[in-house]
């Protein structure tokens, strides 16, 4: 008998979504699935967590998936349920998305699909997101799916060190358009954001945020590179935060003080 | 006159917690302070930020603040609206906090308190989050304070890197007690999850998050030993996740492909 991996999909944009559709599909040609996603849209959550709430949980049905649930937390609140109530151990991968829009970049900061993965990494789970460089509803996963496939099998093999996962990005191409993958670093930017002030009917001001993307980092190894140069973008992101580099320097300064 | 810079104040507790009190106090002794925090309790909401939602704002009052506001968003929403709207222009330095509880290792990264400091570095403002080892609402900031006060005038002198912030945490100790300051890395740690699952009065089974902190990094240089012996402890923290050292090791293995 064949000794299929155990692959636990999770998403941001909801268990319906169909990004995690493409996914649950893609993976289910590798192994035996079982999808743990929030309820509905979960975009920018960044690593959230559910603290002043409580969880419900329905179970749900997603094609090629041997079981799927939809939980009204986030996606870390995805992983850490999946693990824990649903699997009752660790899946072999872990694999979130794919995203409705570029995680490049500084977006991994604010990605719950990205910090799903994270969440993954930190329980010692080889874990990837896959994001499309396309946010409309119905975005072409082709592509991606093809290079989720090819990489979910190939970090099944060789396994991540813990605490690091792999935030993968494809570009808006079809798949005979893409050059390839590069492995990079994250591009350095930062949104700069306008607040798009409205009058309610009572006449009183709401706020939708938006932003626009501002860089200056120019370099060839980044993501954003690899990506506007058609290539599918693979950063390792680490869950370790510290800035190793500015240690010494802050000692130096007088930051540690008997 | 006397040239007093502007200090920006958030938090991740709501404009109405005693920590963001003991902080705004503590920094109006230093400059100018306006307090754009969250209306209510936003713990463990990471880098989240409000996307599919709008966001209100209510002038309030905090003492010591020259203008205080709460609004309806995130800690990082927080951030963002306080330097579009509010200041239109960047703060000389943003404070986050006082959190009431730790925010060390591998908490760095569910916290709003550490986001909100992030958030600020991302956007070029030297930015700290200051935390305390206590998680009582009636927790005594005189300590948390006091080191507030000092950081705070020194990173406003030393400035910081774009893109980096410190993490401080203090000892649930008295303020003679404290042995001193400490610069540290992230101690490598996770949570072990359990979901308490209770019936609601129809039956219907709902959960509550709690957990456990494991960590098996015994290491003397981490913010974990700087705690517990005695010490606060300061982690420059970055905004670049990339794992920087495992670049090469991806492209070795093959997952560079042209």
């Amino acid at each position: 008998m064949e000794n299929r991996p155990l692959i636990m999909v999770v998403n941001d944009d909801g268990y319906n979504a169909p990004g995690i559709a493409a996914l649950t599909k893609a993976m289910s040609e590798i192994g035996e699935v079982v999808v743990v996603a929030p309820k509905g849209a979960m975009s920018g959550m960044g690593h959230a967590i559910t603290l002043n709430d409580t969880l419900r949980v329905d179970e749900v049905s997603v094609e090629g998936a041997s079981k799927a649930y939809a939980l009204s937390g986030t996606p870390v609140d995805c992983v850490k349920f999946g693990t824990k109530k649903v699997l009752k151990s660790k899946p072999d991968i872990l694999v979130s998305g794919i995203n409705h829009g570029s995680n490049a970049s500084v977006n991994v900061i604010y990605s719950g699909t990205m910090s799903a993965a994270l969440e993954g990494a930190l329980e010692g789970i080889p874990s990837i997101g896959f994001s499309l460089c396309d946010h409309s509803i119905d975005a072409d996963f082709t592509a991606s799916a093809h290079f989720a496939k090819i990489l979910t099998q190939k970090v099944l093999k060789d396994g991540l060190p813990n605490g690091t996962c792999l935030n993968v990005n494809i570009p808006k191409l079809d798949l005979d358009m893409i050059k390839g993958t590069k492995v990079a670093r994250q591009c350095i930017a930062y949104w700069d954001e306008e607040f798009d002030e409205r009058k309610d009917p009572m006449g009183k001001s709401y706020y939708w945020l938006t932003g626009k993307f501002m860089t200056n980092d120019m370099g060839e190894d980044t993501d954003e590179w690899a990506l506007k140069n058609g290539y599918v973008s693979i950063v390792p992101v680490q869950s370790d935060f510290t800035n190793h580099g500015l240690l010494k320097n802050l000692e130096d300064n007088g930051y540690t003080k008997a």
